[in-house]
């Protein structure tokens, strides 16, 4: 737990009326006396907690009942005390407001049974309006931040462009997502006209939830890493940009674009506060990649939460002395999978929380 | 077709008996006037000749039929008059020779039901005796030399110890290997000694290749990717270095570990004679991580192949202007898929062919 303290000098330097605001203070490059932490996927299926209502209730109506999804995203803020709730959602709320059918099978993925394979598909698509299909998303926010009475921040999220556009055309997971990326180019215009669709939707589902009370943003681009570097920039990066300039000046914007070590300095360059980085990345070469003038998150892999505790306890500290203490947001580079014991992911957190230089 | 006078001057320069040899002047790094080329999974499912063997017999008659095997290896070269033959088998002989049952179900990929979970199933494992049973390959090999006739050089292979160990113990493809990682962090006793049970006996097989007439070894770690710097180092990178030393100064050896950027340089000091690279590194990049100084090969993403023939061209020119067109061997950054028009693969090769400085 904090100390009080520490709570009363964090309310006075910035007054965000937060009792914990270390993410946000770290993701704005100021000075912090430890990292915060934060796991990606912190709500879900490693807990016994998340486990009950998932027994109960199927997916979409954990996501889509304001109170259930509130509640989730309270669940790992009350039992493993991290540094900020992310809200419990999915990036396929989008194609679905934009119109498609969204499966969602437990534990063997999701279903878009009507994939998009031209132009007069892409045409088809809600844009403008797709965003007011997503109340129950800011309304879940609204109760989130009730519930949470200020004890730390909570981050809004979506999917990037480029990898709402795979599951899309592909309707499903894939290793490679040869599909999508064929379309891309063998139908350049109407996969660009697709992309801008996903961008346009997306940029006003974000301002929505920034309304809502978010106090950042991260956008998820799971699968960038199937490009080359400069198709990359063409299918992938500027959508990015165009989704931080949209938000930029009303909020922090953290990107993190899984794999793509690559393009790290343009993904500095879109003018997002922080970026992610997996565990392909030394910290060393993250750090030289972005010439140490960004707020990095990351990059412990979550297979290693398997570990015995006193090992994840060395990870972690050698992984801020690597990193630095400021500039720094500890988090795994992937998120949580569900055979994570829980001591374990404590064991995680509470490592970054007793750190001392 | 390669020029009469270039055929004779390839001959005179290095006595290997071959037509061609610019592949093996370009693996060892001595000048040549054009870069050699050849595609990962070249003898495969985008040829109809090769559809012809397949709806007749089954893969594992395809691969342990001496004639068979020759005959789907030279396919390629008759067709693209490529510049190298790869032989047709699979990296799942090693497993399969050590003792446990695969299955191979087109089109859904590999199955291995008896999956190693401990150190009695690893002490269960055949290892000195396993390239014995895999005489059909050695077969396949001198076959196939005979039936080459001299024209261009045959490239044997194996998977690396890190990619076997993921079937062994996760029983199946994986985009994560999970489950293998999880073997590694929990028993890393049992893990190494199933790793190095592999580096034997696949060591043991690729001499074998040798002594049957292969002209060089490609090792393919498909799955090295998953892991960190430093792991990678210690689950993959150590066994390599095994293999490449009990191989060295008898054949030249190409590493390809996918997705492996981070340790590029660590794999050029295992002694491998080249480095296979993906599309994930710039030519610019992989040189610079390399120092310019080792035979690199690749690295053209396989679905560009869909795009039209002459950006096709145009992209082949400028890979070989940004790799060079010396210590270059020009590939794919992955194998070929089955969706390639036979018509684009060859303008891929033909492109190299009457590459000009």
């Amino acid at each position: 737990m904090i100390g009080q303290s520490e709570q009363t000098a964090l309310k006075g330097e910035t007054g965000t009326g937060l009792q914990n605001d270390l993410f946000l203070r770290a993701v704005k490059g100021e000075p912090v006396s430890r990292p915060p932490v934060w796991m990606m996927r912190q709500a879900g299926r490693y807990l016994p907690e998340y486990q009950v209502l998932r027994a109960k209730y199927d997916f979409f109506t954990r996501v889509q009942t304001p109170e259930l999804a509130a509640e989730i995203t309270i669940q790992p803020i009350d039992r493993l005390a991290v540094d900020a709730a992310i809200l419990f959602s999915d990036i396929l709320v989008i194609p679905q407001a934009m119109g498609l059918t969204v499966e969602m099978n437990e534990g063997k993925g999701p279903l878009l049974p009507d994939t998009i394979s031209n132009m007069s598909d892409v045409l088809k698509l809600e844009v403008e309006a797709a965003h007011v299909k997503l109340q129950y998303v800011y309304d879940a926010i609204k109760v989130t931040r009730e519930r949470l009475l200020g004890r730390v921040p909570l981050i809004g999220f979506a999917g990037a462009p480029w990898t709402i556009f795979c599951y899309m055309v592909e309707g499903k997971g894939s290793k490679t997502f040869d599909k999508a990326k064929a379309f891309c180019y063998q139908d350049p215009d109407a996969a660009h006209a697709l992309l801008q669709s996903i961008t346009l939707a997306t940029a006003a589902y974000l301002k929505a939830q920034v309304k809502a009370g978010v106090n950042a943003i991260q956008i998820f681009d799971s699968w960038g890493s199937v490009w080359d570097k400069p198709d990359y920039a063409s299918f992938s990066l500027q959508y990015l940009k165009q989704l931080v300039q949209h938000l930029n000046g009303e909020i922090p914007v953290i990107l993190f674009a899984k794999g793509v070590w690559h393009s790290l300095p343009e993904l500095q360059a879109t003018g997002a506060a922080a970026l992610g980085v997996d565990w392909a990345n030394t910290a060393t070469e993250a750090r030289r990649l972005t010439g140490g003038t960004i707020t990095l998150q990351g990059n412990y892999d979550p297979i290693k939460l398997l570990q015995p505790v006193e090992k994840i306890r060395t990870d972690v500290r050698d992984m801020i002395r690597e990193f630095g203490k400021d500039r720094y947001i500890v988090n795994l580079g992937h998120g949580i999978v569900p055979q994570i014991p829980v001591d374990h992911a404590q064991a995680f957190v509470d490592a970054v929380k007793s750190y001392k230089e």
